[in-house]
């Protein structure tokens, strides 16, 4: 089997796109990822969403979208795993390229959250976790990730402050990133007075609901034209994983199993370790998810997650650079997009066209996004080959 | 490559299932499927579901599912591309086995729509059709089949009478079922009679919107134990294609390019022509596409699809049965679940386990479900494999 290519990328600013449609904001990252593939033709495209359902009143957004940009006559699904459908439409574009039912496949990730009031959205949000036990009774994701942070608290003798890092790296990195939603960087003082969402999570605790859309072209790699001029970025492992869907039904909320599981097939497949990745690119919509997963994916002892944030190693020119262009909390999170932007994103650091917030040297690069409170969980080792 | 194998299958009972929830409903068929299996344990779980998030407020449905049946830490995700969710589900399920990914995948389509009130519930199909240019306008899904059924007759100069036989057929074919939500032959009188929904569909054209699951266990053949006991149905053939979304945008709207398209590639690969096969499992939403898909896979010339039907030729003793089990006329229509218990049936019949409904000698079935106005077609060849 020939290797997977990431051949073209294509992202839009994230943030608030009133004026344009859910379509044309899909289009406007396919175009800007076929202009980067150059003359490859998708057979396929596979569109990562969660909630167009709910908020635009549009299902079927695969065929949608390959009719409007131009692809009539393609094969065309939507995949949905909660916040994790970017990165499950991903695998699913890997899996028919593997399988040699299409040689060129075209992931787009696509979210428009902010066409509705605040509570519309939230409850569009609920639907990720469960909805007669948790949403039902009047749970939302945020209050959920509120207690998982208080029992982490609680159960590591852990303060609120702790937290900080995760927000002031990503805030410091979206500064560098002309499509984030956040360009400003923050400080401890910012964070500590900032108001609270549900305790304990305060405002940048939370990483922001937001409109964007983001491309991926996949190609086998022997069939990519003679003048492909980006250097060649590899799928070299993929793997996606599930837990309980309701926290409650884990007998250890704190553990992320569905992370641990992916992290290490993924690993398995590319047949490195964790430790040789040069970036993680995590799921941080809220710090405490952030903490979580690193300890889950082997980075950090349980409990010490926050302290890797703590000590700088999650920094651009530390040891395990995270979120390196803001990450959810200061690029935004635009839901089932999240997972594409994460790869593009990727692609540009191994690339080395990543500008001022290249990762030096970056070879390796773990994509991660979770979908509930990491019910879901889809891990990506990308590569950067030489030519 | 081994072949892959179709080593499970289950269904519920297609009605209205007040008393049990979306998950209790998808649990029963996948049971049902694993029991049929016998010892083949799934590492990976596709849902296809069209309308949980509009009509149950519940996304994430590979994870729930997954959940609920006991397989926590699978890959699981759901797929969606409309009515014809349940057949992108099997076709991702396939193309994970092929691509090696998984040995074992379950495929589960499951749709709950008798939980909300009939306006409701038709806002929710409507988020199959093109939301800005369609749905907003007041265009329904059955209203959109009632202006291609009277553009056929004007095209054609065919009277409504013609399409009788099509539901005639499903509705035999419904009272052999136990499965069935009608289970009761129609007669030519009861057709001409019946109350029209959308001049000219009337009660008869359309098929009903219904509750029900279906699963499936695709396995590699040479997994599977010495044991297994069922004749063995392999997947020869599988294919998705797109067509425009909405109706207007097609130069003509009685071709169904992505019928054509899809059934010429499924059969390409399995190396048959459409006329090999013994059955077609196709959509019968509205008696109007079964006319029009049998003369796009290429089975009746243009405009003659509903003279096949007329003739004979599709009943369980005619050339080229349809409908087997009653189709989603007789069968009933679960949304999602649609395409995968078309593949259910189809293997029912391979194995020769059809019961009254056997079609004598059946060794290869074509199934084939539809997403708005055949805007995605899913189309897969199943095979009988002499052991």
């Amino acid at each position: 089997m020939s290797d997977v290519i990431i051949a073209g990328i294509g992202q839009t600013p994230v943030g608030e796109h009133w004026e344009i449609s859910l379509r044309e904001l899909a289009l406007d990252a396919i175009e800007a990822a076929r202009k980067d593939a150059g003359d490859l033709r998708p057979q396929a495209l596979y569109a990562g969403n969660m909630l167009a359902p709910s908020i635009s009143s549009q299902a079927h957004l695969g065929t949608l979208i390959a009719d409007f940009a131009g692809m009539t006559g393609i094969e065309a699904a939507s995949i949905e795993a909660a916040g994790a459908s970017g990165g499950a439409a991903l695998r699913q574009a890997y899996l028919a390229v593997v399988a040699e039912a299409v040689d060129v496949a075209l992931v787009i990730g696509v979210e428009k959250m902010t066409d509705m009031t605040g509570s519309q959205v939230e409850a569009a949000i609920a639907t990720a976790i469960d909805g007669d036990y948790e949403a039902a009774q009047g749970l939302t994701p945020t209050a959920q990730a509120a207690l998982l942070m208080r029992r982490y608290m609680h159960e590591f003798g852990v303060e609120h402050d702790c937290f900080a890092s995760f927000p002031l790296v990503a805030h410091a990195n979206g500064e560098g990133n002309p499509n984030a939603m956040f360009r400003k960087a923050i400080t401890s003082d910012m964070y500590q007075r900032a108001g609270m969402v549900s305790d304990p999570l305060n405002m940048f605790d939370v990483a922001p609901g937001a409109d964007g859309a983001a491309a991926l072209i996949l190609s086998r790699g022997d069939l990519l034209p003679a003048s492909f001029s980006h250097p060649l970025v590899r799928i070299s492992g993929s793997s996606m994983a599930s837990d309980t869907l309701a926290l409650h039904d884990r007998p250890d909320p704190l553990a992320f199993d569905a992370v641990r599981i992916s992290v290490e097939r993924a690993c398995r497949q590319a047949g490195i370790l964790p430790g040789d990745v040069d970036l993680f690119e995590l799921y941080d919509a809220y710090s405490i998810f952030a903490a979580i997963s690193l300890e889950a994916a082997g980075f950090a002892g349980r409990g010490q997650g926050w302290q890797m944030a703590q000590d700088g190693q999650l920094a651009l020119q530390g040891n395990l650079p995270i979120a390196t262009f803001g990450g959810l909390k200061a690029r935004g999170n635009p839901g089932g997009a999240t997972g594409v932007y994460q790869a593009v994103e990727a692609a540009l650091q191994l690339r080395g066209q990543a500008g001022q917030n290249q990762v030096q040297g970056a070879r390796r690069a773990l994509i991660q996004c979770l979908g509930g409170p990491a019910s879901a969980a889809v891990t990506h080792v990308l590569e950067r080959l030489d030519s």
